[in-house]
């Protein structure tokens, strides 16, 4: 968003939906207030209930609202960027509404639904912003057109790269009152989210991840699961965790400010869970990561990234043998930190037609 | 329906929903159950306005709806065809409830949104069965699995195959009291719907086009455009038309059983427009058609269509070489008339995961 | 709205929604700009089917639009007016977004749902203005505070009021190019609405009504009917009559611009249906009404309404007493003419709390 | 739900939705299905944010969707209770559908929202099953035909006198195994919920009264607050002052099971908050009860309740004038623990007309 505000032809205009609105996930909207964007509009889209039938739903609420929305800001081009529920939403009313559709992060591979609904997107847009090579040469095989694909890097690497990471800056932020956890000493972190084409295992697969931490007995830092179908199931282990065991070290997070969050993933000794940051934001930082079970299955990774199933024991014995091993060499595979200017740049420069084409080379 | 009702191991149930409700486009649905199937649930879809807006909140609408319907139905596999507003609202709703979605006409080329829509459609699916051999190549390039792919022709030529399309029997249908024209003797088909990419251009496009049928001067059926965005902009050229010319003529219909709809294609001089169906109908039957406009651009076909411009000089000529042309030689590359056996037997018989996975070579 | 424009202290913001945007209606949506109006939003409310299940779920759509756009608006008054599906869904985002609610038309006494639906809107409204005395009255006794209850009479009959409603301009309108019906002469008007209570009787109630028509070989003006459930039944009664009766001297109208209409209503020689205009602005006018089943029941009406029940027979001898008694006396029940500033006034003047409490004397 | 079971010509139906499926409300329907009710359908209906824009637009999801259910379920008569979001979107959808519509608690006066939404049930509503002699008799005044309303009282006065109320029961059941709270001492009871036309005030509201627990400094059972708007606020402020005093003896609940509630009241030293179960019930368990603020201004009450402010210094002052006192004499103004029987009964041999009339003595 600083990148488009900055570029000479461009102008921004805002629309937040689904998590970023809820307190339970930390409100992040009034994060993107604090940092000086008009929000144009706010649009509710979650459904309760974290099943497969409130997420499709959710789909339906955002597409109804978003579509009045695109038709009164009339944009030029409506951006996206990944692969959630309210991505496809946004594709979907930007693509029927005659809009130019931009997609970033195509083309990647991952488990759970996110798999089908970021090719569907990609399918849906006219111009393409991927974090990697191998993802552009996947959107262009998808039948995309070249000269509207851009390996432009991942921008969730701009902001790492424009950080300070250090942990003496991320010891002085005391997040939200650290009690338990010593952010000057050694911790994990712990994120873990619903597989949605594994719905009904969630509370299975987290109670297996939680006995490993259990025996690791080290400093953790937990988030909470993001709201797909199966959210409840891994919330619910969680709070069995707590209750459990009330002494345990670890401090538990709704939402984490983009900078604290890298500085966070940059000095932990080692990230446990299934969350893609662990691979994109991971691979320049080289924090060792330990991915587990499906949902990052097939993605693109550096070094950093090892793989365990749902099984404690297996968990257990990655995460410390990549503990033991320490920090890796930064890669670039995600990008040098420039996605944000590169993809500015070529939103103001391409003009693609509306009507899209299936490129036959 | 008739294919899956007659396999072993398959049960069918049957949603309607949009068009194939409504009164004005002929209330396809009772003809459904007018052939013996059971309906196991209605649902509306349509929010009136017929523009880019109300057409992607029509997709809501149905999203919303089908949601609750598949998660009651619970089918082992959700059946979709084409590439219209509802067919992306069961995709979603399939996929995202973790079913087996099966999709019927993917990889043809056109324009209009149906192309992007077509290709999302895809990439939400399990199992594929397309109407062409060239079909069957561009999903696989698109990264499906080839194993879940099968080309089966058109489920539209199985009809057409097993249709007494004789203008003796025709002739005695005298469909909804043919006043003006006598199917005896010989007429045109126009049937042009809107391109949505072209929004606001349909009631031009369309005066060019009867401003051919005027200078044509032999009978014609002419068929009220879709309910897609730019609807009403084409209506609005043919009312005019209709008030113009009282004494054309020509007969307007809102929809045509499928057995006589097929009975017209076959015994007319030429098919006029832009219809799918004089591509694949068409090819079949061996009658001569212009397609106009960019709807139908890039779409597989057969010799007996030519492509013209949106202009009536242009479309004029070329209708009447088709006329002076006849008939030409039934083509297969739409299928032999076989594809709902075929479908249903790969259903029965295939098994692909839940979880798409992207395929490489 | 031009009262509220003209009256120190208020501004107005423009919501069109429903059948206004409809072009089967007559987009009554332009015409409002044409007045110089600046519309805010446009809200497609309308799911096509035309039955008690679409007629429901349109007030959903209606709401989950409305919500929003009274959140960006950000009104202090939100006024609606009637008791139509899109006036439920306004004073329900109304007062359930802590606005006050204003609503005009209360306290009426007809059938069909909009009877339930006109008080329900007024347990959610916090002023209230109606177009009679006794409507006041009866508002007031369902425990609304009486100073918040205000008979203004109706704003139809300012627009009657105020309009050159003579023979002679009305015969150079030459309303859409009256081809068979000359106005100079005798003419009578057929309105006639479903009675959504009564859903599947339709077609026989409009085929009596068609039947008297035939009988009394009047020239006629006939609308079609609005989009509630059963629209459909008695449009095609509608049109099987004009099928059946080519030569009948009867020109139909989707909308009849407000002048027009007005005009129209003055100079006919009988007016039929179940319209509430026939006794609002007939009542003003003195035009002879006849009122048609149970839809206009128990409404307040003038002298110039006798009603008539569902038979041809009883049809046409109610109509040939009304055209020989000719005019009645204008009656001003239903205002004086000034309604629209008095509630300017009021609206500017009243400020009654968010907080509704039943008022008990 | 048991009383129609057993009622001859009566079959049961239940479709639940709203809170009564949502995790963080304890899933009340599992409960349904535990004690043996099929369940036919259920209807996700929150957005969650927890504002007046996503209340209203719940309502607006819960029509969507409840629509058809009705239309399929096809009930002679739909029943529904109370005053929230779900209940007039349930009587929109029957009433809209010509079904009977039957309101059981109609005719009460309190705050909030609920106080207009109540009373539009009721002018949406057949049949009136009201829980005291006046709320009939307002029911009547506001143009209800009598002999359609009936003084049932509520029917959850039925559960309180069939439940085995005991101390000695309630310690047995360990709700929740309740660490830090001794069933067997004495204790209060906080019930605190979100008045929605005062949002934006409940943060302070709920602080005041937390204030007050911290003084009274007894043993409290608290319960998170229903899912209207302003819920999120009145959160936080208990999670602050569980942080804040981690070894305060509280419990929390976010649900417990009605005869476990029923008992909790009964022997409770005092109920604090604005719940309407601690008039409804605890007029006829007879504790004394501190009603704050203005939820529940101007209901019924019995002698039990007093009513305070939002400030914590009255709070403290009411509450421990209330446990002087000691408990009431039981009453009946709710109720003699009949109702459901009584409501069956009437159902079962009433018949009004789907065309509603305005009542007029």
């Amino acid at each position: 968003m600083d990148a488009i505000q900055n570029t000479r032809g461009l102008e921004l205009q805002v629309v937040v939906s689904s998590g970023m609105l809820l307190e339970r996930f930390g409100q992040a909207a009034s994060v993107v207030k604090e940092d000086g964007f008009k929000i144009s509009e706010e649009v509710y889209t979650s459904i309760e209930g974290e099943n497969p039938l409130t997420m499709t739903q959710s789909v339906a609420v955002g597409l109804m609202q978003l579509a009045p929305v695109i038709n009164r800001l009339n944009p030029d081009v409506v951006i996206t960027i990944g692969d959630r529920y309210e991505t496809i939403a946004t594709a979907i009313a930007g693509a029927y509404m005659n809009k130019i559709v931009a997609h970033v992060q195509g083309g990647e591979l991952t488990g759970t639904i996110d798999e089908s609904v970021r090719h569907a997107i990609t399918k849906l847009s006219h111009l393409h912003f991927t974090a990697t090579q191998k993802s552009r040469e996947r959107v262009i095989r998808m039948g995309e057109n070249p000269k509207y694909v851009f390996n432009t890097g991942c921008p969730s690497i701009d902001l790492v790269r424009n950080s300070d990471l250090s942990r003496s800056r991320l010891v002085k932020t005391k997040l939200g009152g650290l009690g338990q956890v010593d952010l000057a000493k050694e911790y994990v972190v712990v994120m873990q989210h619903p597989v949605t084409t594994e719905f009904g295992s969630g509370f299975d697969q987290m109670r297996e991840t939680l006995e490993a931490i259990k025996s690791l007995k080290m400093q953790t830092l937990m988030l909470w699961p993001n709201p797909d179908a199966g959210s409840d199931e891994i919330s619910k282990a969680i709070r069995l965790f707590r209750e459990d065991r009330p002494d345990f070290p670890v401090q538990f997070f709704k939402n984490i400010e983009p900078e604290d969050f890298a500085a966070i993933l940059n000095n932990a000794s080692c990230l446990i869970g299934n969350s893609s940051s662990f691979i994109r934001e991971g691979s320049f930082l080289g924090t060792p990561a330990v991915e587990i079970g499906s949902r990052q299955t097939n993605r693109e990774h550096a070094a950093n990234v090892i793989y365990a199933s749902y099984l404690a024991q297996d968990i257990l014995k990655k995460v410390k043998a990549q503990i033991k091993h320490g920090r890796y060499k930064s890669s670039n595979i995600y990008g040098d930190g420039r996605a944000g200017e590169k993809i500015a740049e070529y939103i103001a420069g391409t003009n693609p037609p509306v009507q899209k084409t299936f490129y036959e080379a």
